[in-house]
């Protein structure tokens, strides 16, 4: 680490969805972002091709093949994006908004190349293009999607996700685990860690006065008591701790109140409790043009909000929003990732 | 029943809130609703006096004090707006944005009376405007909120709510109790209930082949099973069992997917499984501009989505946007409710 300018991998994602387009696509409007080095793990050729769908005025990017795997003795051709193939991956069957094989294993070797080149410190970020759940199990890889196979990578048991948009946040204390189940994982330490991520993240981007909302798990908040009492045994406890240390954060405060506030901007981190109390609201406002970063690793890991959107592929009518956000917090937060990891598992 | 044109009780609510200028506000554009009578329980002088919030070339309404309960031997007013104001109530210490018991005191017999002229079926929907908790708590009555009082007038246990703005509905299985209790009360009978419900009511609208969307109640709804089986035990046979009976239902879908989808207006209906499920989506989206159904009384009582406002109270400036709408519902619904009602009991 300590590269000045981070190096972000981007991976191109699904090559028969909308992945390459809006990869190319930001990449154009690259001076909008904060600096960085972009590194595509992807296919040369379809990059190449994807240029054409770039406004002739912006088309001032090129790619440049950089090897198989990071290779630092294959020049880089100046003032071209470096692309990394990954050797075992063919893109002959691949067409555009077509489910295959070929591309569910193309997908899933573009997100191993990243965690290789993040294991070597080569890296600063990864940006992850979205990847199709079916192809990738007709590769026969049972991932049920991006983040496990990230978890498994980097050889992580404890990661959660956090939605981003417009310079807000929702973290969530549980995440992909049934509701039944995620409520005996709502406890003192599990509240807190996710309180202290946000603080940490708030300090990342100079919002550290920026007060965290905690949200309640009952309606209203238990109502005092009246209906669940995770909030007295569990999440005030862990806000009380939270305050001690000088955090700012309130709650818990009902979930119906919490998110219309962070919805209004009122609060700009939030803390959820479970997958759906976070993501039911933020998809209702933002729907696909937020970004997911996934906490727990030892590198940042920013993605779209959306999917491999196989109905529009290879027609040009992508939007490239949800990347460039994607890319902005990557490279933003990526060079304060190790601190704020380590600070995090202390 | 069978009038032509419902009569509606307006419970004026906390008469030290918002609540008397909503209404004043709300009637003097009657013409902009569908047809109805009013009859509003609260202060005469009090509702005379809010008049004076009106635009002058609006103020083209009166009330008239019709009796201290409804006495049809009282003569009304021509043109004006009859108003029951109850006989034990005196607001003699009650002033704007001022919390006290008498204000307290009247609030909940403005609602008592509410619920005796339906009783007697004088009248074909209530509408209230809001109450304060503590207030009324200081008048001396447990009352959690308006529900609980009407639930105990109409001696029914089980009821429901319904949040609704721009003519979407979002109902739920299980409101006001701990999230893991509620978990409990989802099966195929409750879920069933609900879906037949927004059933009636898109039928009572004239919106019978709009999809009636639920949520699971899992991550995902559960990803067939991996995380949680509620949908599979409960939620989809009850989906089944209604589209056996030809209800246009679809689901269980993620809740991240179907709220985002109504709140698009791409479903009109929505079941959600949880009291936060609905409600922090649609507060996220619809701050305080929407409106609350009860379900499961005899009569239609909607309700203003705001509270008392205090902080704004006998200032003038209080928007009567939801009061509108929960007007214009009760007017809609209140005549097909008695059919409602059965039908939902048989």
């Amino acid at each position: 680490m300590g590269r000045s300018i981070p190096v972000l991998a981007i991976t191109m994602g699904d090559p028969a969805g909308i992945g390459p387009e809006v990869c190319v696509k930001a990449l154009a409007r690259m001076k909008e972002l904060p600096a960085f080095r972009p590194l595509v793990i992807g296919d040369i050729d379809l990059l190449k091709n994807t240029l054409k769908f770039l406004d002739p005025k912006e088309k001032m990017i090129d790619f440049s093949f950089s090897g198989s795997e990071l290779d630092p003795s294959v020049p880089q051709e100046e003032g071209t994006i470096p692309v990394i193939q990954p050797p075992d991956v063919t893109l002959r069957d691949v067409s555009p908004g077509k489910l295959s094989a070929a591309a569910g294993l193309a997908a899933v070797r573009y997100i191993q190349t990243a965690i290789e080149l993040a294991k070597r410190d080569l890296i600063d970020g990864i940006v992850t293009a979205p990847i199709n759940k079916e192809a990738i199990h007709l590769a026969g890889f049972n991932y049920p999607g991006h983040t496990e196979i990230l978890a498994e990578g980097f050889n992580v048991k404890h990661y959660s996700l956090v939605l981003s948009a417009e310079g807000k946040f929702i973290f969530h204390v549980t995440t992909h685990i049934a509701l039944r189940q995620a409520l005996n994982l709502i406890n003192e330490e599990s509240v807190y860690h996710q309180i202290r991520l946000a603080y940490l993240l708030s300090k990342a981007i100079g919002a550290e006065d920026s007060p965290i909302a905690v949200a309640g798990v009952n309606p209203h908040a238990g109502e005092d008591g009246l209906f669940g009492d995770e909030e007295i045994v569990y999440i005030k406890p862990a806000v009380l701790l939270a305050q001690s240390e000088g955090i700012p954060v309130v709650g818990p405060l009902p979930a119906d109140v919490v998110f219309p506030r962070w919805a209004k901007g009122q609060y700009r981190f939030c803390v959820a409790m479970y997958h759906d109390q976070g993501h039911s609201v933020f998809k209702s406002i933002y729907f696909d043009s937020g970004v997911n970063i996934t906490v727990g690793l030892p590198v940042i890991r920013t993605s779209v909000d959306h999917g491999t959107a196989f109905d529009i592929a290879g027609k040009g009518i992508a939007n490239e929003q949800s990347m460039m956000e994607a890319i902005r917090l990557a490279a933003l937060l990526g060079p304060k990732w190790p601190f704020i990891y380590a600070e995090a598992n202390k």
